[in-house]
């Protein structure tokens, strides 16, 4: 098989401060499916274009913030082959046994990455009821036009935390993503920031070395097209959802972006496009001075409070 | 890593009558570069997002067609396996080595299809001169806005030939491809036509069983988006290129297209978008009777001749 | 004031063989909001961004067609003088009443065009109840997202019918309208097809030469932009739409378009685009034998019973 | 006619630091055709969609800023009544002979606007050698694809200056112009900006109050779509063009925007969409503390320094 072992980021659980805000907001706006709720009170979503049972879930908590991003693997051996190997690493993890916490999901591992992240890895999980069609299949599930923006499945989050250098090393030789690209620090002589990939999206999670373990910049979410980007816009500001930055370009990715916040402040992101990554490609450098273009391909500096506001 | 042994369809040898006419339509039309001619006289182009040394060559001969469609492998161990694998599954090929007839390429296996075509596999190519940007990347190579419809590397190509049953087999087995999507035979008993995939695009080449030989019915370069398509649709018609189909969406991809002829009769296509294809996603299905809408998504019925003109 | 007089093709009343089916289709599909029902059963729509009470009737009928084609008028001194210059010209017309079958709209001179045609002309109506924000304005009234393909506005209608050199003659002179475009006859001696418009629009009504009277080829709703004839294309064909033809570019008007069928077998047009027009612009003329490049610009050939399927 | 008298913004002139500079950069990279240069060594320009002989005149000079903002008027007699006009409405004005100053051009009347600019308007001028083709036309003139960001034509002004109530007047009752949009002053009893139309652009002018006179705030071009203006921003990025704010939308006029400098400094714009105005059209009212969302429509906050930095 052409792309095993790590697919690609596929799920994750974010925590909110009000479950019914957050539903109006990722269903109604974001117009992600609602699939399910659980006894402890969490709401299971997927995109309409995803096929696993639900691909991102929201829990009630007291500040925002990411629980854990999940891998998709691409069968139960190679989920073994990551488990022998994150030992031999040297990282903690804890095995979640199938339909605990998480409706239809398999046999998980919990990964403690040393910038104080959470990574899950799992090979099987039911399919959703509202699946892509598959027999003459029609370009939208049961031939009904998505709702909102039409976010199309989960994409990719950036991690910020200590110890960048060690969570890279272990997405690569253990997960093996490939890194499409990194900023240099200051000095030159060590990685800021590093994009990486399970295939050929430009990125299915970043890492950026920061000072405070555990925390994300933002998580984001699949769109087609900048048409779709720029309708987004306009249907993210007639909902007053507060915009962060864009419609606009990376040239990190090149992807076409808008950020803005759900209603607990996590920063969200719509991303489409970029290049398609390919493990024959050299490693994209960016300069810490550049990182402005690199982020903000139009405006070609930083925005203020970019960096520092996160969760 | 996550993507390895056949990466791509990647690099593709064409027959043209009229070797200026040719260079004209791919370099100032479809917007390839020329990177350099042969001996021979061959010319060879490649797209502004390509890094290989050159990904389509045209050789003058007195009729149309395609000499081979080439695949990019991971590392040179992963071409000696196929190498292996290939004289277990007792298919005819050849070693071709580096740099003889094709400037700058590393050894390449030429394997006989039973369908009557030449797939050539390689794992080593120098890198272009004028690939993207490496270091605080523009968008495009060395800041410069792409030429013509700009054609952004080469995406697929579609095959007509017998025992197609068989060459999907070796593609499956032998290169590792998944399968995206199938259309049925009439009476619903075999695969009439297959596509598949090394990574994520929904298709790196498709196979239809076919009485003749070695035919195809189209090579195609990837776009971005719709609204290039359309764009492209533009700048064919202002160049009196006769449009075969198109601007239109397929229902198999669900990719984004506009088929039209080089001055020699070889239909090329204009792709762009389509799923991203997983190795966990089922196969999509089509019965023989809704093939029109699995290629002419918005016309639900197959154009006429679309099957019978081929080269 | 810069433009006065005739401003636009605003409004239309259409025979339908089923109200409900024609509902569903104009409501959900294209994305007219229903706006009232008539005592003796017909239905009145608007699109979003119009500020008229209604601009779109339907009327239950033993077969399909356009039952009238009405313009605003700038203001009623102006509809007094169309009226004068009318009964110069020697065409008949009717006054009809304001408030008599057409809901909240003022008195109308309904002018029987020697094509078989009626075209009203009004200044007066209501303002629909849900307009155009007016007070620090959302880009959609009331923030709502527009429904299925969002047609904005009515936008204009093909007339085909015999003695259209004297009916372009009444639109030019009594009308004011300005002529865009031409098609000449096969001899070159005559216009076979001319297009007309109010203001800016490339066209807000165009008229064929055709032995049988009153008869339209299409009527035509807005759209912003080709990425929205697009997204109309996938919105059409997943509700099983018939799709005549499209999407794609004219030359005449350079406008992008998608052709298809309401329920009815009335054909219909999603317009977007092309130039704006001015009545310092010199007509542009189309040969009898270049009108596949006029209408189906990109195949720049007459789709086979364009001319001949019409209601 | 319908539209009669004032047709449009149609033609500028600009002041320069720097001619050889500024040709790059509305030649080559806004796309501009340079027509001629005249005696004195300014330089003409038009856009690819313009029939008339050029439409934007550059002018060195020591500091930027624009000589004036020209309309043109539909006939000899319109150009006139609105002469017999202006001297009635008491406004200063001069008349420039044909040929003089600008090649090409009939008689201008130069009417100093109590806000310090400059209007001129003329009716009669030469057509361009390249304009859009007559017969059986493409879509751009002569087959040739447009250059660069491929700006159609001039679009409007936004003027800063004092008195400017009184400029409005003069653009009402004596232009002609119909207001589609005003912004309030803070106490809500006069308005500080005014946006003015000829026919369906939703503005050819807009005026804002300023205490300094004859400053313009940025001088418009016209692209076709949200997509042009995204492409528009890619170009300007890899050209180093310094972007001031986009991609983005206004509320106000409901138009897709990049703003941009030239290399003098001068703020550009590229303009695409935007409703079609009619005079049947209420005047839509946007509060003051409102601005940002009429301008920045997404980020609904004025941008630092929006309002201060102007020529």
């Amino acid at each position: 098989m052409a792309i095993k072992g790590v697919l690609r980021a596929s799920m994750m659980q974010v925590r909110v401060l009000n479950i019914e805000d957050s539903v109006k907001f990722y269903r109604d706006i974001l117009g992600l499916e609602e699939v399910c709720r659980t006894e402890d009170g969490r709401v299971c979503f997927k995109g309409y274009d995803e096929f696993d049972h639900h691909t991102f879930t929201i829990r009630l908590a007291d500040k925002p913030g990411l629980d854990f991003l999940a891998f998709k693997v691409s069968c139960p051996k190679a989920l073994d082959e990551i488990e022998e190997q994150t030992k031999a690493f040297g990282l903690d993890y804890e095995v979640i046994e199938a339909n605990t916490d998480q409706p239809g999901y398999g046999k998980r591992l919990a990964v403690q990455l040393p910038t104080g992240h959470r990574i899950d890895l799992f090979a099987e999980v039911e399919m959703a009821e509202n699946h892509p069609d598959l027999h003459n299949p029609d370009i939208w599930p049961g031939g009904k036009q998505p709702k909102g923006v039409g976010a199309t499945m989960v994409d990719h989050a950036l991690l910020f935390g200590p110890n960048s250098a060690e969570a890279v090393r272990y997405m690569k030789e253990v997960m093996g993503l490939g890194v499409a690209e990194v900023a240099r620090t200051p000095d030159g002589k060590a990685d800021a920031c590093t994009w990486l990939t399970g295939s050929n999206r430009p990125h299915d999670v970043a890492v950026l070395e920061f000072d405070q373990p555990g925390k994300i910049h933002h998580l984001a979410f699949k769109l087609n097209s900048w048409t779709e980007v720029g309708r987004a816009a306009d249907i993210l500001t007639i909902n007053n959802v507060m915009i962060d930055a864009g419609p606009m370009r990376h040239g990190i990715t090149r992807g076409y972006t808008i950020y803005f916040f759900d209603p607990s402040g996590n920063r969200c992101e719509l991303f489409a496009g970029g290049y398609a990554y390919y493990p024959d490609m050299p490693v994209r450098v960016w300069d810490f001075d550049q990182l402005g273009k690199g982020i903000f391909y139009y405006d070609r500096k930083l925005k203020e409070n970019y960096l520092e506001v996160i969760t």
